[in-house]
Order: structure tokens, then C-alpha cells, then sequence
């Protein structure tokens, strides 16, 4: 299986992204992560994405924060789903990466997940989910994940105020 | 091939939403669309999504506006990939709804599009890449598509001024 | 008399719905907390509503942040006045909490208070005030009350210049 | 049974608000509505209330609309259950009237509904499910109305493509 | 002369309402401060203003946060001058504050200020303008203030980089 | 008595800022109104306000619109009491204007009204309210006109659904 | 003199746009326009701003709306000065046009202009201004501009109500 | 080569307005900074811009935080180019002031960057890349920084996760 292709914009990135890495790996799909800047280099948009769809890549995540451009860009050059997980910026709160990201045209879809950390995991999960269309083991993975959250929520301790 | 499931919370929907159909129309991805309520048919949000598994349906498309439960209560029952088109509301043009929508927590995921028309092109068009993922047919299609829209632009009419 | 129910998405809501058990322990009107998700657990749902009618809850308050699914759905399962927390989320600060449940569509209905624990404080509030419709006693209380916080009003200190 | 109070800060909110009494009318509860401005006529606030409470008025329903104090003041005045309807303002189409009258401090609580008609019914329709708390009637004829849009829902039109 | 009367929904108001009583003492206007909250104490609202009318006070300034109603309810209770001042909301940072005491209807004004102990100073220094229209030491002493901070503006340290 | 003296960056705001001339009208208040732009003629702000002093105006109203630098630019060159009305802008719909009216820094103040024609018209009453500390017969006016509205609220016609 | 390039990502954009190419032709500067879409034609980003570069051109003016990609992606790829006109898009009326446009990381600049037609017009009239840097009968024309419209707010008509 | 001019109203946006001469030291661009406040010295808006003119300030880089008027304002005093930087607000987190600063009326122009600190820097780069125009060396160093931030871009260290 061909690794989900996680990009992000900046190094500073990371720390929020990599949380799409672990949902990935907590649910055995491979992955391969990569700074790679719209803006800063603009070059390696098309490039990039010609490797991944050579390499069967069969999901791109793409993260990024203020006027966020690279999933939409991602996107403008692949038939590959790309999902975009809106990273928070220091002023606005990443309601502005959030705009940037979800609002595209018609013709060039990017799937947004939430502002921040839960949003990447989530791009993972839904990554895994996409997988899992066509491989049942890992749409099994999928499953198993939702049970044991599940399973987290029936078995948390009781509520007690604080006094 | 399962058809993709379009759903959404109103009959008053459906002129947003069937841009979704249009799209996986255009791109020959079979469809089926239906009215579900997440607050007024809430007992069949379950059996819907059992449904849409045993029927192999690869992607569940879910519209719908103001405090838009819709695409997220799908995802909760489900471990097939949700996108979320945010339906504009009256008052506040869809704001609501695309922050309803995408705010998902951890662990559950659906993947939004931009709000109105354009959203629900653009999740026909983002469930056909996924269907993609593993059906070169309609990858080739979608490349297709995209590859009209770029001759489209480049074909347009001279720009002139206005007198 | 049952006890007004509190539930919420996750046990991390806790310290902000904590002020509704607060307020109704005050004015000592029963009351019981349970951590129910409606994207985690979306099949306890309607179990939980049944319930709740069975055992005479007057009133049910439920609290969640972000896609703040849980009250809306809370309320499609059951004619119990349902009261809604909108959670401060940690980007958005609440925004999308508050639009997620106030935004009701016609048909369903969610009584929305305040973001934070203000918000959970009166929805414990506006519970017993409820409960105080049909029951002279929790109305004194309340009133009760509504006189204490008049009266330290009154007695608080002078207002004084730092320097 | 004492009717539901409707009041509204000015006769141009009637064509909202109204939303609110033929709801209640739907559900055969008792209804009244009058015009009291907390800015043209703030006097009449605390007799209004001292008189609904008099009169055995179970829950009072305000709308306003902009810097909307209406519910607020009311609730102020009152341990009678105060729902609030923001009216859509013109130029900030009711995000103002919304955060006005949900944002109350601590200690004074107003049951938020949505902005415009849909909140105003759904005021109407909370009013009576507070009701039908101690009036199992009122419960039913809610049941009903429920069930009544839950087959509306399913006996719905099929949908089809606009050609 | 009589004072200018600070009012203020909460003692925790305090802390940014100051900063008008600090400007109105730099400016030599005499200042007389209170809590009285809208909410909570909402039948001294009528006294409060009867009194001030009965003292001369020429210009009321009113803090408060959230639904922010003490401006809008004191404007609605008197012909004297209210300024009022949005206090901070911890969650949605006085944007609340600032639509509930801005947006007034028709009919009753309330001059409003930026959000925080800027519109708080602000505050004592419109109503010191106010006092100025009819006393001319006050006058004086406004354009004594300004031209002191414009001196300060003019010998502010030279600008260099932190290296 | 020296005219209110009515000023906004230009003609077109013409339709909203003749509401404060027409309270001014009401309340026997004189005015002046004049076309002055911040941007466009920026060398008429300090002659327009030296002009001012020497006529003895006693409060200066000011609306723009968008990017609505008068209101603050007028109070820069002025000690007299400057009132701002946020026009409505076409696409932000006015809380650029606000915002950009009320958000001055300490030291220069602007008493901010509401967006559009109802905030033109409360400019003018809390000109004639200004007025009116020094002045018995205006205040006397407000007075008068105060008791009118509440009069008109009281005398309105019966509330009746709409069939 | 090369033109000054006004680029767009869609023909829909040219009624916004043309105000741009009004606005030069009115101070003589040459200019031409032509779509190119971020999205749509990736490919052409940066041929077009290679082929600008070779031709000399000055200033690139971009307008887009929604997830407005094209100013940031054209910087990208360029040290020619890019001017971005946030486009209004029609849910959003634009804020998204806004953000996506004017929150560039450090490294790549876009100087923003303001949503709509107006935005356009002065990207027109900035583009002038940076020509006019070192050319001094554009500086002229410019001035020449400035003092027209000046002359053209003194020269108003009087301002009389509507009766 | 005649200076950059950096102005900002306030000693206190320093810190952020010293990105801007940081970037233009290093792309080796003269700078020089002033505060001049629009609100507290606005008799020198005019003449500081005259001395601009007269000394050949190629670009004027102004920035304010809330109502900021202060670019707009320089940008109606002359035909330089002026460049706006929004800097952040206590308690909007700087929307305030990107409204203030961008949505200027047509006929003056800002061309207006992103909030804070990486927006004061491209301010910096804006202003060399419009020096460079007609400086093909000040063009050269802009083209060698952009490729810098290109390499550092390729040259990051792997993304491993935390453990």
C-alpha cells in the first residue's frame, strides 16, 4: 500500500499535523510526511504531486495556517482527494486558515477538517476511512478504532463536583 | 458499482444539493439522494448508514443549514468517509452552518465544502476522486473533467471595458 | 422529584457543566450528571431520552463545544425541555459552540444559554425555574436566590482608586 | 391554564413573532401577546412581570431585535421561565440581537432561541414542552406535533434533477 | 458642580471602569462611582437615574460586559448624556459587550466607546468634553490634556532594532 | 444657540446622516450639514473644526462609511464632543464602520451610535441630550419627545396572527 | 511603458475587475487583463509571471473571491509587486476574499486592497502610485487625480432633507 | 537612494513595526522610523508627508492597531505609495484594525498586509520589491532573499514524531 502524503507548509507546522501521522499509525496506515510551502516553494506543487500520484499515493493531507493555499494548490494539480486541516494562526485564531482552505470553487475540492490538532487526527481518520473504501482490513482498523472510543466514553469515572 | 448516497436535512435543500448530483452525474458516478432529518427522523440515522454499508456505498454525501447536525451524525454511525456541504441559512448566510459542520471533535470526521452551490458541486466531485482512488475509470473521468474546465478558461472571451 | 439530568460530550466538559450541578445543589433541586457523546456514542441516544421520560426528568441540560451536536440531538428524541451549553472550544473560543446549538431548525427545539460556565450556571438556573412552574417551593428558592445576589450587590465594598 | 406571555420590543416584530403564537395555537396552549419596549417603555417591565406572575403565566416568550434587552430585563424581573428570540437586525442580520440576549451573566438566565421565525416557533414550541412538564396533554399534543413532521419528512416527493 | 456617576454592572468591572475615573480626577471633573447591576438590582435602575437628575449629574457613564444592557436600561430611564463602556468577555473578548450597548433602537442613545480601559479613559474624556460644552476651565483643561499628549508623542525615545 | 454641525465623508451618506438632521428638526435643535472628506479633502479637517470652536458648535456628528476615518480625524483637531454613526458599507455591511469608529486609542474620543439611520438618529438625540445639560428647554424637549414614543408603544393596535 | 497586468480567476470576476483597468486608463497607464485561474490553470502561474518579468511589467493587480488563491500564488512566483482585490463572494460577502488574501506568511507579499469595486478602483490607482515612482508624469496624473476629486466633494451639491 | 519611511502611532508598536526595517536592512534598503499618531499629532500627518515628498521617500509603511487611521490618512496627504500594517488589538486580536486599515474608499489607496509581525515584514519586502521597480539591484537582492527562503524550505530537518 502507497503511504498517505501529509504536507504542511512550514516546519511550525508539525507539531499540529503530526497528529494526523499518529491516527494513521494507531490505525496501521502507512504514511510519509513533508515540508513543502505554496508560497515559498512554488515550483514543487506540480512536481509533487506528479511523484504522489506516480507512487499511488491515495490520500494527500495538506496543512497549513493564515492564507492557506496549499491544499486548494495541491488540489488545482491532482485527481487525488485532498484533505486540508486548517492550522490556527496567531491573530485570527485560524478562522482565516479555516476560509482559506474550505471556500474553493467549483472544480477543485479540498475535504476541511476542524482548526487545529483534532482536525488533523481527523484527516487521518478520514484518510484511513477513504482506504478503507476499497481495503476492508483497514476499513476493519477504522471500526475497531470507533468501538474502543466508544468503549472509552461508557467506562470514564464518575463526575463528582469539586468542592 | 454502489451508488453514492446524497442526503440532506430539508426537501428545501435539494436545489443546493443536486449540484452534488449534477456533478457525479456529468462524471457517469452513480447516485442516490434522499431526505433524512437528523432532528426530525433521528431514528433513521442508524438503519440509513446500516443501509448505505450493506449496500456498498462508497461515499455519503450530507448537507444542510444552520445548526447542521446532519453530516456529523451520519459520521457517528458510520465508517464510511462523510463530506459535509454547508447549506446558507437566511440570517446568518451559512456561517453556522459551516462552523456546524466542520468543528467535528477527534475521533469523528467529516470533510467539508465550501458553503452553498459550489460545496455541493465540489462534494460530487471529491466523492468521485475517492471513488477514484481505486476505479481508473473514473479517475480518468475526473482527470477529464478537470482537464475541460483548464480549456474552458483558456478559451474565454476577451476582456473589454464596459462603456 | 426526578432529578434534572446533565449530560455531556466528554468528561472534559465536566469543570464548566459542573456550575449547573452547582447552581441546582443551591437550590436544592436533584440532579444527576453523565458523560453521553453524540458523535461517540450516538446509539445512546435515544436509549438515554427514554429513560429520562421513564424516570420523570423534568428537564434535561446538555452541554458540548465545537460541532456542538449533542443538545440538538438530545432534543430530537424527546419532548423534555432540553437546555444547551455551548463549551468554550480552544480556537474559536465558543463562537462555533453557540452557533452549533442556538441554530435550531423550526421543529426541534434547544433553549440555549451563555458560553462557559455562566452559561452552565444558568442553565442550572433556568432548570429550576422550570421545575418552579409546577412546584411552589423550587420558585421560592429561586426567588430566594434572585434576592441573595440583590442584596450582595447592594452590600459590596467601595470603589476605590488603585494608585 | 394561564396563557403563554409573547412580548416584543416593538409592533414591527409581530411579523416574526407571531411564528411564536401560531405554534402555540397548533399545540391548543393558551397565548397572549402585547408590545412593552425595554427602551420606550422601561416602567412597564417590573409591573408586566409582577402582573404575569399574578396572573399564573408559565413562561413568558420575548423577541427584540440590535442591542436586544427586552428578554434579558424581563427575566430580571421575574423567577418565571423567560425564552428569548433574536429578530434579525438589518444591517448585522441578528448576530447583534443573538449575542444580546444569550450572553446574560450569571444569576439571570434567558433560554436562547434561533435568530428569526424558526427561533420564534421553536420558542413557541419550548414554551409548551416546559408545559407539558406538569401538563401531560400538553406533552402529548407535543408527541404528536413531533410525530406529525417526522411523516411529513418521509412522505416527502422524490427528488429530481432540475433539467 | 455636580459628578459625573460612574455606573458598573459588577465590582469585577472595576478594574477597566477606573480608568474613567482616573481621567475625569486627571481632568478635575468630579466622579462619583457605583455598581448597580441591570440583572440583578434592576429596580434601582429608575431611582439611580431619578436621583441623578435630582443631583445635576451631567453625563452618566455606564460599564458592562456580555448582554451588556445597564447602558441601554439607564439611557431608558433619563435625558441626561450615557456613555457606555463594553468591559472584556472572557470568551467572546467584548465583541458581545460591545453589539449589546451599540446597537440601540431608535429612540434611546448610547454613545459608545472601545471595548476595554482604552474606552473606559475615553469615557471620562467625552464626558469631560461634555461638561466642556458649557465650562470653559473644563474646555481648558481637555486641550491642556491634549496638547500634553501630543508633546509626549513628540519626545518619545528614537526607534531602534533589538538586535 | 450655535448649530449642531452635521458632517460625513460624503454625498452618498447623505440618505443615512439626514436621520440626525431630522431628530435635530424634531427636537428644535439647529444644525448644519456639510460634506467633508477624511481622504479627500484631509486639509479641511482642522480649518473645518477651528471654524467650529469660533462658531461655539456645541457637539459635532460624523458618519462614514468602510475604512470610517472622520468621526476620529474631526476629534483629533477638536475638544468639542464628536458623535460617530457607522454608515452601512455594500459588502461588510457596516462592521467595518463601526469597528473602525469605535475602536480609538486612549486619549481621542468618539461616542459611537448604531449602524445606519437608526444610529444617525440617536446621534442627533444624544446631541440635543449634550445640549441639553446646560440648556432647560432642550432638555425639556428630549423630555417631551421621550414621552411621546413611550405614548405611541402603549397606543399601538392589537397583535393579530396573520391567516 | 509595459502594462500593468490585471489578472483574475474568472471571467465572472471582470465586472469588479474592469474598475482596475477604469482606474489606469483614467491616469493613462497602460495596462492589459487576462483569467488566469489558481486553480483551474496552475500550470500557467508561473509562465504568466515568467512572461511578465520579461516584458517589464510593473505591477500585477489579482483579484479572487472565496478561497482567493490567486494574488498569494502570483507573489509566489514573482518580485514584481502584487496587489490582491478581494473579490465578494456571495455567502460570505467577501471576509473569506479578505482573509484568503491578506493573511501571507512572512517571505510572500500581497498589498490588499478592499472587497469589491472600490478595492479594485484603488488597486488601479496604487499601481499608478508605484509607477509613479519613478516616473514622474504618472506622479503628476496621479496628483492631478487627487485634486479632481477634492475639488469634485467641495463642489457638491447642498444637502437638504427629504421632505 | 532616498529612505523608506516606517511610521506607526504609537512607541508601543515598535515591536511589531521593526520587522519591516529588520527586512529592509537585510535586503539592504534604507529605512528610517517615526511614530506620528493620527489621532494625538494629526497636524503633522500633512507636513511629515510634504518632507517625504521633498526628501524622495520612495514608500511610506504605516501601521496602528483599532481604529487605524493612520495609514489611510498619510495616503490622503500624497501620491507616495503607502502601505498599511495592521497591528494586533487586546481584545479583536487585530480584525479592528485590518478592517480599519484595508477597507479604504475608492480614490485612496492602501495596500494593506497581514496582521502583526509577519506583516510589518512584508511590508519590508513590498516596499523593496516597489523600490526595485526601477532598482534592478535592489530587484537582485529581493530575487536572492526569495531563494534563500526557498532552500531553507528544502533544507529542513525530517518530521519524526513525538514519542
Amino acid at each position: 500500500m502507497a503511504p498517505v502524503l501529509i504536507l504542511m507548509g512550514s516546519q511550525s507546522d508539525w507539531p499540529v499535523m503530526q497528529e494526523a501521522a499518529k491516527m494513521l499509525k494507531e490505525l496501521q496506515v502507512p504514511w510519509r510526511a513533508q515540508v513543502v510551502s505554496a508560497h515559498r516553494t512554488p515550483d514543487l506543487l506540480a512536481s509533487t504531486m506528479q511523484q504522489a500520484e506516480a507512487d499511488g499515493v491515495p490520500v494527500v493531507i495538506a496543512g497549513a495556517g493564515g492564507a492557506a493555499h496549499l491544499p486548494g494548490m495541491l488540489a488545482a494539480f491532482t485527481a487525488i482527494p485532498v484533505l486540508g486541516v486548517p492550522v490556527p494562526s496567531k491573530q485570527l485564531k485560524g478562522l482565516d486558515s479555516l476560509l482559506s482552505i474550505v471556500q474553493m470553487p467549483k472544480g477543485v475540492a479540498v475535504g476541511t477538517l476542524a482548526v487545529g490538532p483534532a482536525g488533523a487526527a481527523n484527516a487521518g481518520l478520514l484518510a484511513a476511512q477513504i482506504v478503507g473504501v476499497s481495503d476492508k482490513q483497514v476499513r476493519q482498523r477504522v471500526n475497531e478504532f470507533r468501538e474502543a472510543q466508544r468503549a472509552k466514553v461508557l467506562s470514564g469515572p464518575d463526575l463528582e463536583l469539586d468542592e
